[in-house]
């Protein structure tokens, strides 16, 4: 293997690390769309990646460590994917718009091999209270929040709960992405449909 | 065992394969809304039953009968519990603010050990094409239809697109047991709210 040129032995290790820590947690997250969280384990990703067992439980320690790894890639390719791209929309209602039409194509054409992430993995970590949970539910309010200061900034009258209409658009936003797995295409105007009446209530 | 003293052995057998399929579907839905149908197997039922695995068998004949039969049973308990207590009510805002309640207390009190059924067995099914899919699919159907039917009964207008009003007060509904399972309280009247909402709409 080529020695990075500019870089001395222990650097190159730890280029070579990170990179393995990417390769790893791509398969993580991948494996963690199709199953959950609780079916990863050191053994399963070494298969998959053709790092052996004891590199990829050197790169994490514990079973726990790498799930809460695994949570914090998937935020940090969601946030790249689904929030970058509208950072240079207008706040309110051109924003929000841009969100959804960003979320519609992440549940569209999935980034990851299962579908959403957060779909496949809630629903198996929410009835066991601890630090992977938490780490889920933290990523789940500031999407929440996102939402909630975009509909806030978007909306004319600032009498409406603002909290109320997030939660809405995020349960219906979830919806189209179960919906879409299902084969019903036309789930993508709900969550169009329902943005709009958000913006406009 | 005592003999079912009007019946013969036939009538017998008949009545206690019956309530050997009962006790045995009572397992396979609380396994299902704790792991999802794929771990379901004849093995575990009858570890977690004390039926015989050939019994089970027996009972089932393949894997995804058993699948096919537990959504039923599922189906069966939760028209029961949530929509037959709201039959004597008037169409419209009454049974559907009925359906909501038993909907809630559903989700506040789940009936069966890991949870809403519904929403352990989908994200892991619909990926999957084939009858057991299907099966959940029109479970899902046609609950969304009755929210639609008794939302149209209930607004004054018509002009409304009644199925868009329904998806979204279902994806709200699966959001509060979403929400409840991670200790949210207050989720319950996000639901209130936003059949209140729809309603006057």
């Amino acid at each position: 293997m080529l020695r990075p040129v500019n870089a001395d032995g222990n650097d190159g290790r730890r280029l070579r690390g990170n990179r393995t820590r990417g390769i790893v947690l791509d398969a993580a997250v991948n494996l963690a769309s199709e199953d959950g969280l609780e079916p990863l384990s050191f053994g399963r990703l070494a298969t998959q990646t053709g790092v052996s067992k004891a590199g990829v439980q050197a790169l994490f320690g514990t079973k726990q460590e790498l799930q809460l790894a695994t949570i914090a890639h998937a935020a940090r390719v969601f946030a790249a994917e689904v929030i970058a791209p509208t950072d240079r929309l207008t706040p309110g209602a051109e924003r929000l718009t841009g969100l959804v039409e960003r979320w519609i194509e992440y549940a569209e054409t999935p980034l990851f091999s299962g579908g959403c992430f957060w779909s496949a993995t809630m629903p198996e970590q929410d009835s066991h209270p601890g630090p992977v949970r938490d780490a889920l539910v933290s990523q789940r309010d500031a999407w929440i929040g996102l939402l909630a200061r975009e509909l806030a900034e978007a909306r004319s009258s600032a009498t409406e709960d603002g909290q109320l209409a997030a939660f809405q658009l995020n349960a219906v936003l979830s919806a189209v992405n179960s919906a879409l797995r299902l084969g019903e295409a036309s789930a993508s105007d709900r969550a169009r449909d329902t943005a709009r009446q958000l913006i406009n209530a």
